[in-house]
C-alpha cells in the first residue's frame, strides 16, 4: 500500500528547495536527495541551501537528506523529481531500485534531450511507471517567491486525479494554493513551450521591440500553444487556466527568467554559443525548441514563434531577419 | 459620398497625438481639434505637442489644427475621438453640427460616466450615428511607443468591416500593423475592463503580492473578461486575440499605467480620495469599475476581480481583506 504522505524530493536546485519548503509546512519527514555532500552538510549545519534559494529557512530535523539516490528512492513511495531535464538521464542511470511501484511527480520543466520525450512519457517508457502513477507539478511559480512566502498557485496534474488531490494536501498551505487537473500531457507541454516563448520574448527585447510588441507576442504565443497541445493530445482544456497562460506569463514577463535572458543576449547580437558560454549554463528552452520543432513538423501545427526561434538557434538565421518575418505572421 | 481618407482627430492628449502621427505617415492633411490654443500655437511653431507625447515630431504643414470643434467636425467625414471618456460629454455639448452622417471611430478607452454607456452606444443613442458608421480603434498600444516608432498592432473594429479596412490604410505603416474585426462591442468592453484589471494588479502589488500572483490574476482576468463580454454580447470571438488579451497584458503589466498606479497607491494604504488627489487625475478604471459592477449585477456574470475592486473603491472595504477573500475565488 503506497502512502501518499511518504514523500521524497529528488534534486538540489531552487525549485527542489522551494518544494521541500512547502512540504515542510505539512509533513514531519521529507526525503531529500541531492548530489552534493557539501550542500547536505551545509543545510544540516546552517539551515539553508548554500547555492540555491538560500534565503529559504530549512528545518534539518524534518529532512532525511542523502546523496545516495537509491537510499532515498527505496524508502519513499512518492518521488517528486525537480532536476533540470538535461541532468535527469544521468541521475536515473544511477538507479538500482525500480520505479514501477512508485508514484512519480515531475516538477521538471522541459524535455529530456536524449529521448526527446516530455518527462511523464520518459518515466512511462523507460521506467515502466504506469500513467495513473505519473503526475506533474506546475506553476506559475518562481521559486524565489516561495522563499519569500508570497502567495503562489500550483497545479497538480495526474490522470488519476485522486492522487493529485491527496498529494496537494501535503503541498497546499498558508502561501500555496493548489489546483487539480487530469491533463498531465497538456500541462507538461505548456511548461516546456513557455520556455521557448520566453526565449522569443528575450530575443524581441534584445532587438529593441517594446511592450506593445511583447503583449502581441504573448497573445499569439498562447494561441500557438493551444494549437500545438491540441495536436499532441486533444482534450477539453481551458488554455487560459493558470497552468498554461499563467505559467506562460510568469516566465515571459520575468526579467529573471534564464530563458528570456538567453534570448535577450541573442537579440543583442551574441551567437548562440557565446550566449551559452556567458550564462555558463544551457537554458531549458534551447532543447525544448528542437523537440517542439520536430513535433510540430510531424503533426503540422502552425507555430510561427517556435519556427522563428528554431531558425535562429539551430539554423544560424539572423535574429533580426527572422523576427522581421515573424512580425508578419503575428496579429 | 463620404471620403474615408478625409479624417480628423478629436482630442489633444497622448493617444490623440499618437494617432495623428500614424495618420501623418499616410495622409497629406489631417484635421485636428484640441481645446488649447496655446498647444496649437506651440505645435505650429515647435513641431511637437507641448504637454503630451512631446517626443513625437509633428509636421504642421499636414495639420489642419483648430480649437473650434464645429469647424473641424464640419469639414471631415471621419472623426476619430481620442479624449478621456470623462470629458467626452462636455466636448460633445459644444457641437452644433450633427454627427449622423459622419463615420465615428472611438479611440476612447472607457465608459461615459454620465450615461454609463460604452462610447459606441453613446454615439448611437445620443448622436444618431448608425452602428454601421461606428468603429473602435484599440490596442495593445502605449502611445509612448508609437512616438518611438516601435512596432505596434492595432485592431480596427466596425460592424461594417469594409470601413475598418479602408480606414486601416491610413493608419497602418512602417511601425503600425492593423487587424480588422467586426466586434465593436466586445473590443470596447475589453478596453474598458482591462483598466479595472490594471487597478487590481496595482492593488495586489501595493499589498505585496508578487509576480506569481500577478500571473494568476491575469489568467483569471482574461477568463472573467470572456464571461463578462459573452453576457453582454454573445458572438464568436477569440478572447486571446491581441485586442482582448494583448490589451489586457500591455496595461496590466505596465508600471506606467495610470490605472495600475492608482491601484498601487490604494494597495499601499492611500484612501481612494487621497490617491486621486495625489495623481491629480482620475484613472479611467475608476468609472469603469462602477459601470462594470452595475452591468454584471444585472446580467449575473461571475466577476470576482471586478467585485473586489468595486468593494474597495466604492464600498469602503479594506483592500487587504477584499484581496484575501479574492485569493480564494481565483485558481
Amino acid at each position: 500500500m503506497k502512502d501518499i504522505r511518504n514523500i521524497a524530493v529528488i534534486g538540489g536546485g531552487s525549485w527542489a528547495t522551494a518544494i521541500v519548503k512547502m512540504l515542510s509546512e505539512n509533513l514531519d519527514t521529507i526525503g531529500w536527495y541531492m548530489r552534493s555532500v557539501y550542500a547536505i552538510e551545509h543545510i544540516k549545519r546552517n539551515k539553508h541551501n548554500p547555492s540555491y534559494l538560500s534565503s529559504a529557512e530549512l528545518h534539518p530535523e524534518q529532512l532525511d537528506l542523502s546523496d545516495d539516490i537509491n537510499a532515498i528512492v527505496e524508502k519513499y513511495d512518492v518521488l517528486i523529481f525537480a532536476i533540470p531535464s538535461a541532468f535527469l538521464s544521468v541521475e536515473l542511470e544511477k538507479l538500482t531500485i525500480p520505479l514501477h511501484d512508485k508514484i512519480v511527480f515531475s516538477a521538471i520543466k522541459g524535455i529530456i534531450p536524449e529521448s526527446g520525450l516530455i518527462v511523464g512519457e520518459h518515466f512511462h517508457k523507460h521506467h515502466d511507471v504506469a500513467f495513473e502513477n505519473i503526475g506533474v507539478i506546475t506553476g506559475p511559480c518562481h521559486a524565489e517567491e516561495v522563499a519569500m512566502e508570497r502567495l503562489s498557485y500550483l497545479t497538480l496534474a495526474c490522470q488519476d486525479e485522486k492522487k493529485a488531490k491527496e498529494l496537494s494536501k501535503s503541498i497546499a498551505g498558508r502561501y500555496i494554493r493548489t489546483k487539480i487537473s487530469d491533463d498531465i500531457i497538456g500541462t507538461e507541454y505548456a511548461a516546456m513551450l513557455k520556455n521557448i516563448y520566453a526565449i522569443a520574448a528575450g530575443i524581441a527585447h534584445g532587438l529593441g521591440y517594446g511592450d506593445n510588441f511583447q503583449s502581441v507576442l504573448m497573445s499569439n504565443a498562447i494561441r500557438e500553444m493551444k494549437r500545438f497541445i491540441k495536436k499532441v493530445h486533444k482534450m477539453k482544456r481551458n488554455i487560459n487556466n493558470s497552468a498554461y497562460l499563467g505559467d506562460l506569463l510568469v516566465t515571459g514577463y520575468s526579467v529573471f527568467s534564464r530563458n528570456r535572458m538567453f534570448g535577450n543576449m541573442i537579440g543583442k547580437g551574441y551567437t548562440v554559443k557565446s550566449a551559452m558560454f556567458e550564462m555558463s549554463m544551457v537554458a531549458e528552452g534551447y532543447y525544448a525548441t528542437k523537440s517542439a520543432y520536430a513535433i510540430k513538423s510531424e503533426n503540422g501545427a502552425k507555430t510561427p514563434i517556435i519556427d522563428a526561434v528554431y531558425n535562429v538557434l539551430y539554423d544560424k538565421k539572423e535574429a533580426k531577419d527572422e523576427f522581421k518575418k515573424l512580425t508578419n505572421r503575428l496579429d
